[in-house]
């Protein structure tokens, strides 16, 4: 059997090197609002205009002066939203104005509808008390030539409102870095089909897939890579040749099939790593090949997709310039103490958040043991030479 | 001015109420795995095999009888992944066998290839310590005929391996709701013109086709509504005929020029509210026409995003039958002491959760104050009749 490169290295280490070697790409194209989803942007959003561009009301009501406002008041006109008042307002008179309308000249004060009466001669009374102008002025939430997004930003839905707003209708982004999902294995099959005998469906594949989607990336597929040089060879040969990240999944544990790591070798490409100290996952090799990047995962696929999330995923936001922090890790209280006999790895354990916003470990019976996910909606990070964490103690906890 | 239904209704009521007047939509669909992320799965995923298949390793390394491990053991074969084994353990003797291998009969240990060694008669022997059997049992994770996933569930990456694994390559999901976007206003132009004179862009019209999208349903665009009764009532028409769930935007207030609630009464729609006790979102209108859901969400928009995220999608969910919790409250302590001045309403105001975990109410100059979500990633909920929450007290806090 081949050697291991080295002893394992630790988890955050692990990180450290796969960023020290991952370089944006740097390719960028420009796509429509619509599309934009998810993206990273590639340049700042700048304004082209005040916000407000005019000053305007924040409610329905009537533009007066202030110091009117003990006095009846003459309504002298109508302001709807998108047109100019054509008159300016003089003493003890007013202006209907509808939400979002422009301010008349002279005016500094606007009266809500709902705190108005009006006299028997047609006159507008303030009813209620006098609080704040209820005037938006102009280019109070950004001027013109500010930057109102920077770049390195994930445009989410809550920045589109902005994009659309500044007529950034095309924004520049960067483009989607494509991965290659190469599972391996003479045991698997493919989802359709039944599996006999020592076989299994391949699961982490159609995972990855799925994950490299949800990261906005596209994912090539590339089938199952069965267990001989040749054809484990050829198709890392063509994954790398079209993609700027390579994941296999399976392969690379100490077995006597698995040939994946001295083909990476064969290739040229460079081996960083080719264990962590993290349960699930130890066997994840890294390699790189001039500015690619090859992910050799777990055959697992709790392993694969613990990995992918927490290794792949920083990877990938580093390719696409990303500067958005999508994963928080919380400090929360253990709902139940937790103990282990081994502790020479950083143990990745899938949980569930309470509604109390405790961390509960969720029954789990190893990296193969799929179905732990489905109910977990967390993981809680045990670090590296913890054997037990009490009840009520704070742990790090990352939503999946 | 058209008098409004009645006073203000709290948040928590508006919402019973909206989920009171939704049914799920009960059609389906079948979708193939790579295109079922973030679909509402219809029917329970059942489980067509035993998992593990059969008794396997979980590690790479020599399959031997337990009471043999103090001898050396002779190597009689090798098992790969995917075989099975054709002689069965004997009494001091081992077989070479790779991670998720079966089982010889006989064996009921697997020592891992890191704790041997080998001696010069080419036997294997021991060199750690003895531990847990290294074997997982058939059917450890899931039985045949037991439910995997249940129905309701919304499919997420992790839920994609489980479906794999389990043959389900073409699950039965709930269709997609098609959902109406009709912005209105003469103010209103779109993203790529320029505002002249008292024009604004159309921001929140394309912040909802995003926030549609996200949610993974069916946007549909109808452009910029003009404010007169009948372009307002053909739109409305139309948007009705053709979607299940109608979302327009601005008309909603008090102003001469908001046809919508009148226009909403003549085609039928039923009114349940049209004032709820939130900043922002005061002027929300829900109504409904059969299975028809209509909003009617404010014109500013951080107004229509906040209430998007906490009205329309709780609603969106259930029209999926979806019973996941897409978005967990967090008690989090507030950051800096938070004071107003009027308390009649639920304020929902845009927050940062810092890397302290506490929450940040973050600069917000009202509910036109769209750059202000551009650095929120959370909303904090401040209840009505609070005036004032000191630092360090917990608050609700949600992510967006």
């Amino acid at each position: 059997m081949r050697q291991k490169l080295a002893l394992m290295i630790d988890f955050e280490k692990a990180l450290e090197i796969i960023l020290s070697k991952t370089q944006n790409l740097n390719s960028v194209e420009n796509v429509p609002l619509s599309e934009s989803i998810g993206r990273i942007l590639a340049q700042d959003v700048i304004s082209d205009i005040n916000m407000p561009p005019f000053r305007k009301t924040a409610v329905d009501g009537y533009a007066c002066r202030k110091i009117d406002l003990t006095n009846p008041l003459q309504v002298i006109g109508t302001i709807a939203a998108g047109t100019f008042p054509k008159s300016e307002i003089l003493p003890n008179t007013c202006m209907k104005i509808m939400t979002g309308a422009p301010i008349p000249i002279g005016a500094d004060y606007v009266i809500p509808v709902e705190d108005t009466s009006t006299n028997n001669e047609g006159k507008v009374l303030l009813t209620g008390k006098i609080s704040r102008s209820n005037i938006c002025e102009l280019g109070e939430d950004i001027k013109s030539g500010n930057i109102a997004i920077k770049a390195g930003t994930q445009i989410q839905p809550k920045h589109i409102a902005i994009m659309a707003a500044l007529g950034c209708h095309n924004p520049q982004v960067n483009v989607k870095p494509n991965i290659a999902i190469l599972p391996t294995g003479d045991e698997l099959v493919e989802p359709t089909q039944k599996p006999i005998g020592g076989q299994i469906r391949n699961s982490n594949g159609h995972q990855l897939i799925a994950q490299v989607s949800e990261a906005y990336c596209i994912p090539n597929y590339f089938g199952i890579i069965r267990d001989t040089k040749q054809s484990t060879y050829d198709a890392l040969k063509k994954a790398l040749d079209e993609n700027d990240v390579v994941l296999l999944t399976g392969g690379v544990s100490m077995g006597d099939f698995d040939y994946v790591p001295e083909i990476m070798e064969e290739l040229g490409i460079q081996i960083h790593f080719d264990s962590i100290a993290v349960q699930p996952g130890k066997p994840t090799t890294f390699g790189t090949k001039g500015n690619k990047l090859i992910f050799g995962l777990p055959g697992n696929p709790v392993s694969s997709f613990i990995q992918f999330e927490f290794l792949v995923k920083p990877a990938i936001q580093k390719l696409t310039g990303s500067t958005s922090n999508s994963n928080l890790t919380l400090k929360l209280p253990l709902e139940v103490t937790y103990t282990r006999k081994r502790t020479e790895r950083l143990a990745i354990i899938p949980a569930q958040i309470t509604s109390n916003q405790t961390a509960l470990p969720i029954e789990y019976h190893g990296s193969a043991h799929i179905f732990a996910l489905n109910n977990a909606n967390a993981v809680i990070f045990i670090p590296k030479g913890v054997s037990s964490i009490e009840k009520g103690d704070l742990v790090d906890v990352r939503q999946i």
